[in-house]
């Protein structure tokens, strides 16, 4: 019988769908083939993008030449742009506000074949630290509420490029999704005097069956009303809310974490397209007792369609305690055996 | 620049990405083959299915063999189950409460490479009545609440039979998009003491730019906040907030109108995937004074990202007022003469 789950911060519904159960091995998923050459984000291409806002790059070398590692350049197409005001304003009917904003490319890698699972585990912690430098920029300008870091990876996951990359889109108002989180994590705060979120850390070490991975500062595990086959979040254990309070060592535990889950869903499941999506405070509300900042992957081995979208209920066909129980046993020769979680620590 | 337009009712957010914008043959859309033979919605093959709950059917013919034109069947996987209460409980620190519903497939054709598009306009009608049959069974049923009927065209759209059908399940709740709908239209009625729906109506026609097709009962238009390109709304001109309200007259006319609309997109689109979504009062609103259901379709040439993911702001490349002049502009030849919307009427 398939089964309704409430998501318990916002509130939404998702089906679990067990009549429609697959197994890992039935998802298709298209092979994508790699092609370099005329890439803008690939070394030596540099002055196919528009001049870099920041790199890490060796010592001497100049800004939009090689001898980089991480690259930050403005998004050639931005869905928000950086310049103009942020005033709402009344166009008869109905409300606009200039789509002013920012939206930046992290190019994580020259290498066009890189990705999060086969970099070094140093140079995924310099991925996250771009992206923890370009938040702290950005976070206190004006008109900006809001900092949407995320990866697209494959095309069906909405990658029009497939050199690895994330991106960053600043937001002028308070997005739906973060408002409708923030809201729930208030009124559980206000009956209860905790953090929701840290309240479901507490849970689902208890519980043990949706654990993924953890280590020092992060769990990584399938949330009970996950929406998608194979969902992880990735959560710091202490309470913490706003990405931009990361600290050098969560940085580093956090990188582990990231390449670790990576390389279970991606090794293990044909190499799924994928978003990672982070989830933070806005502007104001980074030491908010309230909220929990977190990483969300999301595999796109199911198709949102008409029932999702008329509804906002999902429909997932693989219980997120099966997803689990899947990735914490794909083993991850990368990741160092002090890191990894064993089953015992789960049970 | 950029522009962030609100959703009337819901107050979502969409960005209407004008740096993105692409011209109608730029979305490319991958051919899918057609293949028959083993489908199980085919005429002969209804041995393949569960047992029919209903069909419209030649004289004399039995249930579950050839000889009807539209037919409806449980779904084999269903996503909610006919059995089974609908208590929510806590499972722990979690809400959970049994899938029970009902999960319909509408097998809109014994043909296996008919369409919306091709079909006779009767044949169109045929379909709507077996929808409103339907809806007017169950909503009444216990543990349901909600109707949603969809129909998802193309696999990137989520249809995993090419065979023509839309499906059906009910919700033993109301869903958060039907809630946040409901609230919306509420308040705006307790502010304005009218339907906030017959309100856009009369705005759009009297701006006329957002028009994409009208006839004696409906109006067709690319809603203010589209997320998709070439989103159209189909909506009755009159007030109506339940989709069992339908009479025959107005039965006619949504026939006309989608099969209008349909051509539009899928004849100067290169055949898109697209969902079809109803929208309708929940069970006790089918009267509501501020409710009004409507029907959306939504052409998949964009992808649902990590952004939109974070954030439920959808990035929308196309502006709708030019998606709504140039599907205005497309002929449809089946289509009679009178039904049309001339340029002179819109403007």
């Amino acid at each position: 019988m398939p089964e309704l789950r409430q998501e318990p911060i916002t509130k939404n519904w998702v089906i679990i769908a067990t009549e429609r159960s697959k197994r890992p091995s039935d998802f298709s998923v298209k092979k994508e083939k790699r092609k370099g050459g005329t890439c803008p984000f690939c070394k030596g291409n540099e002055g196919k993008t528009p001049p870099e806002i920041m790199a890490y790059r060796e010592k001497g070398t100049k800004p939009d030449t090689p001898g980089w590692w991480v690259r930050v350049v403005p998004n050639l197409f931005p869905a928000l742009a950086k310049t103009g005001a942020g005033e709402t304003h009344e166009q008869n009917f109905y409300l606009t506000k200039p789509g002013a904003g920012a939206h930046e490319v992290l190019i994580e890698s020259p290498e066009h074949d890189a990705s999060l699972e086969t970099h070094s585990q140093q140079h995924v912690r310099e991925i996250f630290h771009a992206w923890r430098d370009r938040y702290q920029a950005l976070i206190n300008e004006e008109p900006i509420q809001y900092i949407q870091i995320f990866k697209n990876e494959g095309s069906i996951a909405g990658a029009s490029l497939e050199h690895p990359h994330s991106q960053l889109i600043a937001t002028p108002l308070i997005p739906p999704v973060v408002d409708e989180e923030l809201k729930g994590a208030q009124e559980h705060y206000q009956e209860h005097g905790n953090c929701i979120y840290c309240e479901m850390i507490k849970h689902e070490l208890g519980v043990g069956r949706r654990i993924v991975a953890k280590n020092d500062h992060f769990l990584a595990f399938c949330p009970f009303a996950s929406r998608f086959p194979f969902e992880t979040w990735i959560i710091p254990q202490q309470h913490q809310a706003g990405f931009d309070s990361i600290n050098d060592q969560q940085l580093h535990s956090l990188s582990i974490i990231v390449q670790e889950v990576t390389q279970k869903i991606r090794g293990s499941l044909n190499q799924p397209p994928y978003n990672m999506v982070l989830h933070s405070a806005p502007k104001g509300h980074s030491h908010a007792a309230d909220y929990h900042w977190h990483l969300e992957i999301l595999p796109r081995l199911t198709i949102v369609a008409g029932f999702e979208w008329g509804t906002g209920i999902i429909i997932n066909p693989t219980p997120p305690e099966s997803a689990a129980e899947y990735l914490r046993e794909v083993n991850t020769n990368l990741v160092e055996e002090k890191e990894r979680l064993s089953w015992q620590q789960v049970h």
